[in-house]
């Protein structure tokens, strides 16, 4: 939380993206009796997974196991997470049409099932040990929205957004409202800070996300509770750094692709920044990871304001013994 | 050519990648009849599909018919294009020994298609139409040969890179040399500028970028037949530019995620520079279709030296008559 506000700390703080994830055999053990969404709507399961996960690694701060798209299910779209292909929508936004039927989400409760994960959490956790909400960003729930799973080219979200700007921004403009009660919501139920996942945006140019997305973020992060760190994240941004930050947050998240001295040089150091470990450096032999960690400490040069991250999710094979070291090993690291 | 000389033109020439592909008519008739591979090995339909596409467009030059991976079949590796799946390499690199078994390209004989594709095109295309001959680039090379296909988090490639430094760098040089044979035969055969497909280097950091391939995609570059351009291409290289510069080539080519004025000024004024549409704009409406291609030449602002192209190749469903009227935009447009 100190980080958060770029004030001085004994150490730099770590924690992982998706650090309740696949890689852990205490995970697979729950998943293997249950379905992924039916673990994210079971509030005691979920809050298993993330307290085992920030207690075996020793990271020094937890986020909710939960899902980027889940707020999308109480809008009207039929979400399903297949094995092997990940999520999706049945019920894809293809045109103005499909827009109109979106419904706009009046309260959270419909996903109570995050808030009350959350509270449970908050509950069996560490009191040191502060609790992330999360969602999808504006930019990235529309990509699913529209392409209905993943994309590599974005046709359908980008020929939206080009042809018809009044059915993009309206689409947006759902969302963007329902984020911010969904994520107050999170907050009101013990999340201490917040983050958005703009894993996509990396696909704009520069102005189209100046034009289709800068203002529906801003308006999400501008409503967040007051005194509630943002932290604002997105891979394949280099270019997009500095508009990111005019969006806002109180942290930005930086990707490998960006040295983090530079990165954050862009976004100004009057924010805070998360990274930017490559998530394969913790495939690679101990000394070639604490190496590359060691590196990113370096650029972070022991300014206030670095929490040590990914630049993207822990991927499914990773080594557990190869998180702990390096989360020892950036405890350990003198500031 | 004279674009690739940074030397004055009446208008700024256009060609679009994979401009011969399936979005076109004339292309899905040949291959209805003809898998990707056999189509690849057999001159006449390679020539054939070459010519049609650049004649059909209009363009200012056209690009041999052939993949960029055509050159590991030689080198050992067991290649095949499945369908919707895309390439696939039943033997794949995973470590030391596998590199002990890729055998070094004597000589492109065993290429000879592809020249005798090249020699066939430049009968046949008129002749103030240059004729560029390509290859997948060594880290491009190198990243499907130990993923054994495409990759999303490249954990194969990077795992060697890290944790074997020895059998990745003999590896590319082994890439590098089969390259350097493989580019100057289709020099030979009459390819008038040759260009260096580094698809997927944005997966890297720039400090991986400087370690693991910048030495090889330079040794490379340096030993094509002088006089004759290089075009070096890459996506999501918004951190790598000045770095690809430094490997070399006359022309770099942008993708859409950087502004053309801004990644011009970064790889400097005295190299050409290629792009930068976004593929996905040729699904958008005529107006915004032409608005955006404005945007790029506005960017770069009629100094010598700049091809228009895509920021990647044409997607499989662009309408053809976006794609030429693209062409005509941009020859009519002043400089």
């Amino acid at each position: 939380m100190r980080a958060c506000r770029r004030e001085p700390v004994p150490y730099t703080p770590i924690w992982l993206m998706r650090q309740a994830g696949r890689y852990m055999p205490e995970y697979r053990a729950v998943r293997a009796k249950t379905g992924f969404l039916e673990l994210c709507k079971t509030p005691s399961l979920a809050a298993e997974v993330t307290v085992t996960a920030a207690e075996r690694l020793g990271v020094d701060a937890a986020i909710i196991f939960a899902d980027i798209l889940l707020i999308l299910e109480p809008m009207g779209v039929e979400l399903e997470f297949t094995q092997g292909e990940g999520p999706v929508i049945h019920n894809p936004v293809r045109e103005a049409v499909d827009v109109d039927r979106l419904r706009q989400l009046e309260d959270a409760s419909a996903l109570d099932f995050v808030n009350e994960a959350i509270r449970q959490t908050r509950r069996a956790l560490r009191t040191d040990v502060p609790l992330i909400g999360f969602s999808g960003a504006p930019f990235t729930l529309a990509s699913y929205l529209t392409e209905g799973g993943g994309s590599k080219n974005y046709v359908h979200t980008k020929r939206l957004m080009y042809n018809d700007r009044g059915a993009w921004h309206a689409m947006m403009s759902l969302i963007v409202a329902s984020l911010v009660k969904y994520l107050n919501a999170q907050i009101e139920a013990g999340a201490q800070a917040v983050q958005l996942f703009d894993s996509w945006v990396g696909a704009l140019s520069p102005d189209d996300y100046c034009e289709f997305v800068l203002p529906h973020t801003k308006a999400v992060i501008e409503n967040v509770k007051p005194g509630v760190p943002v932290i604002h994240f997105g891979t394949g941004t280099a270019t997009l750094l500095q508009l990111m930050r005019e969006a806002g947050g109180d942290v930005i998240g930086l990707d490998w692709r960006v040295r983090l001295d530079q990165g954050w040089e862009r976004v100004g150091h009057d924010v805070a920044v998360m990274g930017n470990l490559d998530p394969v450096a913790l495939f690679a032999d101990r000394e070639v990871l604490l190496a590359q960690a060691k590196k990113v400490l370096d650029q972070a040069g022991g300014r206030p304001g670095h929490i040590f991250n990914l630049g993207h999710g822990i991927l499914p094979e990773t080594p557990v013994e190869n998180v702990i070291a390096l989360v020892e090993m950036v405890h350990e690291a003198r500031i």
